[in-house]
């Protein structure tokens, strides 16, 4: 049987995870692929670091970037993480000679994926990423392949297990944020340093890479980025009270040949789909002509999961499935137009924190007037602070900088005493 | 760039869908793939019915096996139907003169699979039928792909559209089995002969798949199936008074190296995700490791579904990804053990229909303790007709055959007026 030859760079719980996986399953693996996966070499910053695993010296390269170098490694496995440093230098390399590539890097893929797929597809050798997107989620393949049928129109979903957790917590615990996120650190949850997952950035590499694979574009930059840290408990229980779920959700979608790429918590119908997941869970909707809709949802996160989608793609390359990284030639991947948010339409809900006295009501609803922004429905409710109230706006569809000019406005009036929150609604 | 030529035998409306759809899409699937489809012969069995698109006519063949025949064909498209006749000759004809093989049909593969799989395998040709099962929902290539890093324990979910129709409208609308088979069938949701969707038929087929798939095993016809016939407007009310949803479920799952296949409506908790998908949808859920829970929910039937995944396999097969049909050779495929549910344990569902007089009530439990099945809640509600009781029951986990052989002893008894019911419910 053939056999195919892979170094393993990086070796922190993902690392340790898969060479373990792939030791043990060997057998199975080469079964069903019609090729033997073969562990050449591994590579790790902290070689003397205590890990679970056994590893025979032989196996340690001296440096990691000659996995590149070495004529007999066909399948580089990139487990450092990073955009830059040495993952980057690490991946160009590979690519450059000729080596298939296998990452969960999202930061790097995102951000250099334009380049490391020309690269790949002049060289003929595979560049995967599925675990770079959801974890256990087979969501790039499916988009690839399962659903390759499909002009997909808008894609969208729970990109990212942390922030989930905090948010349905909160509720379900009726915590503060600060709390919920101590308990998720806690649990394994979330990192010692959760930012990239709290501030949207972790979702917005994500959404980047689906954006590319759904429209056949290349990477774009243009996109809105909100994270959850600004969500109060209080907001939960307005969203809970008026029939809603406070979700961070990720859109990507056409509309007019423009593409709008957006991540920002939104208020989403308890009775939807999205709304019902809780927890570390991933979800991705796809939105395609002719399937419809279909829903992907599994574990985002962890050693485990993450190993399924690498396996997954290792699979595919010691099948000799040779594909574009992004689905299609980077000659025929297209510049399509990606619009701001800003001349989008959205409802919305508004919450400000205002001083009890009259002719406050009437000077906000005044500014929502002159902006061209209706109201649906107000609901005011005594503040437990003495002399503050929390006046609560749900918007009919209006411009998102309208929207957001009104908040600005209202921001600095003296009678205001918190930053004004504004979070859209997802209606559909 | 290599061409690939298609015959497509059966334009129904999935043929016709799918014919059109090449026609359309030729110029992205040869991007995407590095290879044209290009449809070189059709056949049908009704030449001159009506359809919707313009054929021309030197692509008819004479007759429909010609395509196994011609040396220039490389892809065969079978969407006739049914297990037997002309569906059959075709497929094995096909495989034979090593042509490649995409069917939508299910009967045929879960009855002919193994052998087709042989054929092709030896041929070294492609059999694939993502179409067979679960329309757009791309399960098969998930498990064969996407999931390929997992041992699966278990896959079960709503396999058919039509049924899951008539259940949750029964249960919106308050309505009866028959009044609302009518209104699917004016709807379009149920076919004129919906028999193999009502009895469990149509998901036993796609279940005995699946099984293969996923355990790496023979297709067996060791498997239990009831159909969704017998369920009554007030079961589905007493359901939902007791807290959950009646679905008709597929199940397959491995317990202590032996596999169980069933296919029942199950009672099915409310706040479970399975219970939530209503209408014509499908959903698959699949338990394994090292994933977790994996669900892919989507559009299980009509021409557009279908053709996302009938296009799905021509482009692996455009792109050269040539795989055993059922994941793993044909000489590896194992010979598990399947077992009768008889001795698996449920709790359940029981409804009888009893003369409202003294010493019913204690002969019937009398029934229940002799057979070892312990009671965790009775209701007993009188009935719109004087005289006559409802008793509905819910036990603890018990043996299959001993709630069986309880149904059998109950309903002999000159008390009970009606056949009396058992719906397993699924507490997971």
């Amino acid at each position: 049987m053939k056999k195919l030859n892979i170094a393993i760079i990086g070796l922190g719980n993902i690392g340790s995870y898969l060479f373990n996986y792939l030791n043990k399953n060997k057998k199975i693996l080469s079964k069903k692929n019609n090729c033997v996966p073969n562990v050449l070499f591994v590579s790790a910053k902290n070689k003397k670091r205590k890990r679970k695993i056994k590893i025979k010296k032989k196996l340690w390269l001296k440096n990691y970037l000659d996995a590149t170098k070495d004529k007999n490694v066909d399948l580089i496995i990139e487990l450092i993480g990073g955009s830059e440093g040495a993952a980057k230098k690490l991946v160009f390399n590979a690519l450059k000679n000729k080596k298939h590539v296998v990452t969960a890097n999202k930061a790097l893929i995102a951000k250099y994926g334009d380049k490391l797929a020309e690269i790949a597809e002049k060289n003929k050798v595979n560049l995967e990423f599925e675990a770079a997107v959801c974890g256990g989620v087979p969501i790039i393949r499916s988009i690839k392949e399962g659903l390759i049928a499909n002009k997909i129109n808008k894609i969208f979903g729970i990109f990212n297990g942390t922030s989930n957790y905090i948010l349905s917590s909160m509720d379900k615990q009726s915590k503060e944020f600060d709390e919920v996120l101590n308990d998720a650190k806690n649990l394994g949850y979330a990192e010692s340093n959760p930012s990239a997952d709290l501030n949207g950035d972790d979702v917005a590499a994500k959404l980047k890479i689906l954006t590319s694979l759904c429209f056949n574009s290349y990477l774009n930059n243009n996109i809105h980025v909100e994270g959850i840290k600004n969500i109060d408990k209080i907001d939960i229980n307005n969203a809970n009270k008026l029939g809603y779920k406070i979700k961070l959700l990720g859109y990507s979608e056409q509309i007019n040949n423009k593409i709008y790429q957006r991540v920002h918590p939104a208020l989403i119908k308890k009775s939807s789909y999205v709304a019902s997941i809780d927890g570390v869970l991933n979800a991705v909707i796809v939105d395609g002509k002719p399937v419809g809709k279909n829903i992907i949802q599994g574990e985002g996160a962890g050693p485990a999961a993450t190993t399924s989608a690498l396996v997954s793609d290792i699979s595919s390359i010691l099948r000799g499935n040779i594909k574009f990284p992004f689905s299609i030639s980077n000659k025929e991947r297209k510049r399509l137009k990606f619009e701001n948010i800003s001349k989008r339409f959205f409802s919305a809900y508004l919450r400000f924190e205002v001083l009890d006295k009259s002719g406050v009501l009437s000077n906000i609803t005044n500014v929502f007037s002159n902006n061209n922004v209706s109201i649906k429905r107000l609901v005011q409710n005594p503040n437990k602070n003495k002399g503050i109230s929390s006046i609560i706006i749900i918007t009919h569809n209006s411009k998102d900088s309208s929207l957001n000019k009104i908040v600005k406005i209202i921001g600095k009036k003296i009678y205001v005493k918190k930053k004004p929150k504004l979070i859209r609604i997802d209606d559909n």
